[in-house]
Parts: structure tokens; sequence; C-alpha cells
């Protein structure tokens, strides 16, 4: 059975995964494009033009095997309706998620929402809108996923919840040096975690530190 | 002039730098010594027993090398009431901080408090008690210190105060892996505190990353 891994998620010092007022025009809120610039630093990201000559930041080498494992063995995803749409794409019925004709996901993707509408295929992605608890929500996508492994997606608030279900068998968060004051907490009720886990940090040339939480053997 | 540095401030994943729950009993509340088991792996740590064997443990000589800064250099220490004794001390003429008689800072130590007493001399270590603004503190701090640095020590609400003042000139944080639920926070006021700041964050052999940040020139 495919583990249930949540990685590249970014926060800042201060642990907010997201910033605060997101909008259609400001996905992370006052957050900006701060939390992830690791990532678009990498050549992992798909948003680099084809040949563009790419001069790499410090560190983004050492950042990029961290990134590339984003991408790397999932057969499906999870998300929470944070993260498919702005606040009140549910009042939409023509939304249809941030990604465009061909999302990057490639695979089913269960969205978390209270109001599920019809599943929307684009290109070779297909999602699925679920009213679920998080135990209901794993079990379809592993049923989708086979042998490999479940994305959990984010946002903060999905991670949360997936945490202390303990469902969760691998996270990984990127330390970003801001501090953002204020949005989203990632570690809100997840006092004593490292008890569950086990921790490896790797600090990089570009001032992130990766931090990789490994669920212990049951 | 000498710099106002704050080193050896643990805090926790989440960003306490101190526990819930404080008493003469448990200085740091339901933290106990988690926060700052690295230290008491360092050879730097005074409670080791003179000519006791010492097997370092992995990352113990990393840590060591930004331990030892914690006690160089400085003429003078600044501190919050919170660091000098349990909630109510002020109500205990005869509480004489936590370390004994001869204590630790071998200078003067300006103790940050709405109800100030008259000044205590122990071994080599004078406290003087102050009602007054972190700038007014300093500043008798600096008179002390001469030449040398002024140790602002603690706890987070005075360092964070400091840090709104914009008084701070370094400030070396220590990040240790668990999620303390609950405490007292260093990062609370304090956004865009990086836009001040150089950073440097390494991680060692112990899984603690140390961030050292230091004020860009005015």
């Amino acid at each position: 059975m495919g583990r249930l891994r949540a990685p590249n998620i970014s926060v800042s010092l201060d642990g907010f995964a997201t910033g605060e007022g997101q909008s259609i025009d400001a996905p992370f809120g006052h957050a900006g494009r701060r939390l992830h610039g690791w990532f678009f630093a990498t050549p992992t990201w798909p948003g680099h033009h084809p040949g563009e000559e790419q001069t790499l930041a410090p560190g983004a080498e050492e950042d990029d095997v961290f990134a590339r494992r984003a991408f790397e063995g999932f057969g499906a995803e999870i998300m929470g309706a944070g993260k498919y749409g702005p606040p009140g794409w549910q009042d939409d019925p023509d939304w249809q998620g941030w990604w465009g004709e061909e999302p990057p996901f490639q695979s089913p993707v269960f969205v978390l929402t209270h109001r599920p509408r019809p599943s929307l295929t684009l290109g070779e992605t297909t999602f699925h809108f679920l009213d679920a608890t998080p135990e209901q929500a794993l079990r379809q996508a592993r049923d989708a996923a086979g042998e490999l492994d479940v994305r959990l997606g984010g946002g903060p608030t999905t991670i949360r919840e997936f945490l202390s279900a303990d469902l969760v068998d691998a996270l990984h968060l990127v330390v970003v040096p801001i501090v953002l004051g204020r949005g989203e907490r990632i570690w809100d009720g997840q006092e004593g975690l490292e008890e569950r886990f086990d921790l490896r940090s790797t600090t990089t040339g570009s001032g992130v530190t990766h931090l990789e939480f490994m669920r212990k053997p049951r």
C-alpha cells in the first residue's frame, strides 16, 4: 500500500504556510511569492520556459533534490478546498481550479469540500469533490493510486487535519527565513508531533531548511 | 561601542521560547529541559562535573562553536523579570535568582521589573533592578560594559521588546525539533524582521538549526 506524503510545504519561521488575505489575485495572501521563491529557483519548477538559459541560484541544486520528490511516485492527490480555489469558489460553478487546461497533477485529485460538485476532467487530471473525513478520503485516494503514494497537497488546514488523525507517513516542510506575522499556522494543535516522527533537518545554500518528518513504525 | 547580542535563545519549531506553567520547580514550564538539551550536551555547559569523562553526542562539537559565543566578550547583561525568577518572585524579598552564590554572569546584570529593589551582589555578579524602557536599560548596560558587548539574556517577552525597538545587533536562535504547542512565542509582532537582518542558517548533527540574525548596516 502506498504512503501518504505531504511534500514541499513551505512555512515561514513563525509557522505560517500561507499569508493573510487570500484572493484570486493573491493565492497566498500577503505572503505573495515569498514562501515559494526557493522552489521557483529550482529546475523542477514547471514555470521555466523551454530552452531558457537557467543560471542556478545558490542552493538551487540542493533544493531541487527535495523539489523533485514532490512529483515522483504519486498516483493520486488529496487537497483541501482552500487549495483548489480562492475563498468563495464554491459559489462559482465555472471555477475549474488555478491550473488551466492541463493541470500538473496528471492523476485523480480528491478535493475536500462540504459542497461537492460533479467530477471534472482537464487534460490528464480528474478532480473529484468529496464531503468526507480524512480517513474516507484517504481510502478513496489509495484505491485510485494503486501501488503508488498519495500526495497530500495542502493547504495548512488540511495538513493539520491529516496529522491530527495520524494518517501522514511523510511530511516535508521547507522553513523559509521570513517572518510573515499572520496567515494560516501549520503547527496549531500538533503538540508532541516529534514523538511520532523521526526528523531530519537540512539547511541549503538558499537559506531554507528542509524538515523531513518520517512516521516511526507503528 | 559594544553590540547588543542575544545568544543561545532556544525555540521550538512552533516558535515557543519557553513552555506553559512556569514555576520554581519548572523554570521553562512544560518544556522542561527539552529546549536546552542541545546546550547541556556541549562542553561549554557549566553543569558538567570537573574531570567528568564526556562522550560527546552527535553534533555537540558543532553546537559548541555557537554555545561558546554566549559567554565571550560580554561586559553586562540585560534580562527580563521572567528570567530572574518564577512568577511572583517580586513578592519574595529573599529571592536572589536561580543561580546560587556564584552566578555565571560575573558582570553587572540589569533586571527589568516594574518593582525595583536594591542592588544585590553575589560573587562577581551584581544585579541591578530597573523600571526602565529598553532604550534606558541599554544605555545603562552599555555604560557598565565599556568596550565589551551587552548580552540580552531573555526571556522571550524581553527579546521581542528589544527587537521591536530595533535595538538588537545580533540574535542567535536555536530551533529545536519539537512542537511545544503552548508557552511564550518569540515571533509575535516581528513581521518583516528579515528585512532588517542578514540571516545565516546552520543545521548540526544534533538536529537543531542555528539561526544567526545580524543587523544590516543602518
